[in-house]
């Protein structure tokens, strides 16, 4: 189900530099308005006319104020033109005041940018339990407010909404259709509190494809299902999450019905494009030096492999074993033991980057710990579980547990 | 549910130095018998006569090979009369030739010390995927069968069950009846892969109390169910983890039916035994520097307060806010939020060391960062979160996560 190049140089798909600045109609920009010490801090996206729009929100039960106002205003008219993101406060268990405070963004946004404040989604991501610098925003507001449409620079949009990511996530890609060119680009910030249903990630996609928005709802959830939906680093869900996705129709190709021929090359377009964001929040997970596939495969069905999975990609033993390169195979086989899904264990084999460690549920013969040391030395690493009674599987995208993400952790707020 | 020292002391029981030693008609003691470098890695409890024995064992589906022959010799005879546990080698995921290997561990211990293999019960903890090395085992068994009955000592024996437990695990306390005097005395091992339905924990306990072996069986798993049951130090469960009691009769005080006075007596002390052992499991969790108490009360129910519970214990971004002494409560409750269980945010209390953190699903009023800060310095921590919906209660008993977590788990194997 994963989208490699080759696959895409074949559908010729043409991949793109940048993220958002590629796609006609949208321009994006972000500034430092003072949330936090000398970055960027506040990201606006603006389409020249109102598009058709489709959200995916965290599933935490404690959902921050910016989630419940932009999903309001999402399901009212299905429609954004302006999305204003600020990272350093969170504004989640702010109470009445955090959602009064979000609407006050999305109406200064709306205000200093002419647009319907209906057409304002707001975003936030930082520390929760804080309310936010109101002044701060709504001068970085006027400030961006002057620069688009004219000024534009995804990167600098995308350095906006960072809080401990490494590097800025931006994916585009175009194709033609009849004669013309439809573009998506997005971006996306991790980089804790990664896991399915979302994390503390945030992530902006456009398009210049012509699209009704109850058929954009539908395919921006499968694409999240089975791109940032199988991304784990830490099994923490954050309160903040939110996917959004703006198409303006302004390539001149449109989908009019969801058979269209059209329709299909967009949504493996849109897949490929989350996807690829998805694999660059496990890539840099909080103090990540290893990204690594997890695939379960032989389960009885795909949703005990898809448990099983995620049981392992997010096992503490499992994920500093792998940042300390040991081939320390029953650590995998614990965590599966104690997934609660069905197993029996002689029928498990194992292997890492194409290396079999295991087989018949114990030591596979013939391999040394060395070879078994230097295949766990790679920075991407592969490993298949095959529980050899059935046909479920599932992939999920991880990273290691080092000392770094401890560090990070234990001082942020 | 928790029996402080006070309710102990008022209750006359009498808390004593040591482990094992204590226990009328018991000896043990532990060797180097070189499965590990320099270190005690054989241990050995002897009864002097058959004693009605009970057992917990691991939930995990990957179920060491020493797990098996146990509760096949347990459950066979109800009766123990030798416990033989090494450390070093775990002896899971090795097969049939595991199986053959803990059932030799049994034989060669029952012939060395002349007592019947049936009641024999063998533990393994350590890496996994290993075979036992009999022949350094047989010699050290015959050490121990040479050292016992007349020399020995229950703290030698529990360090041959540590594996990377920074301090031996032991408790006693007796108590009257009827002129006699009624001994408990219990080792155990953490201290890494802990979690509920048990750990990478070994405990043993022994009792000279004469009681059935089925009553024995019941309130062993009351016990277990409120003590070590409820500490988890990463979330990961063993393939290894058991309980046993052995009870021998020598007190000559006798649990006729599990109404007799007595019986109640001894089993609050067994409460009382194995939520000390199991404490100091959390307090000794792998690379811990606090000892955190989680209480979520005012839940819907008891079983939606322990899934909240163990949702904030396991959380990595809650325990590395516990390690870097961040009062940083929005971790908890995203983790609360996360964890599936009804809540509504507004209804939210939570407090750390009896300082008011969160009223309302807010930050609460007058409480200054410094004030929570001073409160997350303690090395002890109690955090209770208060649902607000309803009288569901639980705790559960947990540590941080702290850099030496990571540097141990890196690099064990």
């Amino acid at each position: 189900m994963y989208y490699t190049l080759e696959e895409v140089e074949m559908e010729s798909w043409k991949i793109l530099e940048g993220g958002l600045d590629n796609v006609s109609g949208f321009s994006s920009y972000g500034v430092h308005c003072g949330i936090k010490k000398g970055k960027n801090d506040l990201a606006a996206i603006l389409s020249d006319t109102p598009a058709a729009a489709a959200g995916v929100f965290t599933q935490n039960r404690v959902s921050a104020a910016p989630v419940l106002v932009t999903r309001e205003h999402l399901l009212k008219e299905r429609k954004l033109q302006l999305v204003v993101a600020n990272s350093g406060v969170a504004n989640a268990c702010t109470g009445e005041r955090g959602i009064e405070d979000a609407r006050k963004v999305a109406d200064l946004a709306a205000r200093y940018f002419k647009v319907d404040h209906r057409l304002v989604a707001v975003a936030s991501t930082g520390v929760i339990g804080e309310f936010l610098p109101l002044t701060k925003i709504e001068k970085g507001i006027e400030e961006l407010s002057q620069l688009l449409p004219v000024k534009k620079s995804s990167r600098e949009a995308t350095k906006a909404i960072m809080t401990t990511d490494t590097f800025p996530k931006e994916r585009a890609l175009s194709f033609s259709w009849e004669g013309k060119t439809v573009h998506l680009g997005g971006i996306a910030k991790g980089s804790g509190m990664i896991k399915p249903n979302l994390a503390t990630m945030l992530s902006f996609i456009v398009t210049d494809l012509g699209i009704d928005a109850l058929v954009l709802d539908q395919v921006l959830k499968e694409a999240v299902n089975q791109s940032f939906n199988r991304v784990t680093v830490d099994g923490d869900t954050s309160t903040n999450d939110m996917v959004l996705i703006l198409a303006n129709g302004k390539s001149g190709v449109e989908v009019k019905k969801s058979n269209d021929p059209v329709f299909s090359i967009f949504r493996e377009a849109l897949f490929w494009l989350t996807q690829e964001l998805a694999r660059d929040l496990a890539r840099d997970g909080e103090g990540a030096t290893k990204f690594v596939e997890i695939i379960v495969r032989g389960a009885r069905t795909k949703e005990e492999a898809q448990k099983g999975a995620f049981t392992v990609a997010e096992s503490p033993l499992v994920k500093t074993a792998l940042f300390g390169e040991d081939p320390n195979w029953g650590r995998i086989m614990a965590a599966l033991g104690r997934s609660g899904i069905e197993m029996i264990p002689d029928k498990v084999s194992l292997e890492v980057n194409g290396i079999t460690l295991v087989e018949g549920g114990m030591k596979a013969k013939g391999v040394e710990r060395e070879e078994a040391q230097e295949a766990m030395k790679k920075k991407e690493l592969k490993i298949i579980v095959d529980l050899g009674i059935g046909e479920g599987e599932f992939e999920v995208w991880t990273c290691d547990l080092s000392l770094e993400y401890v560090r990070i952790n234990s001082h942020y707020s």
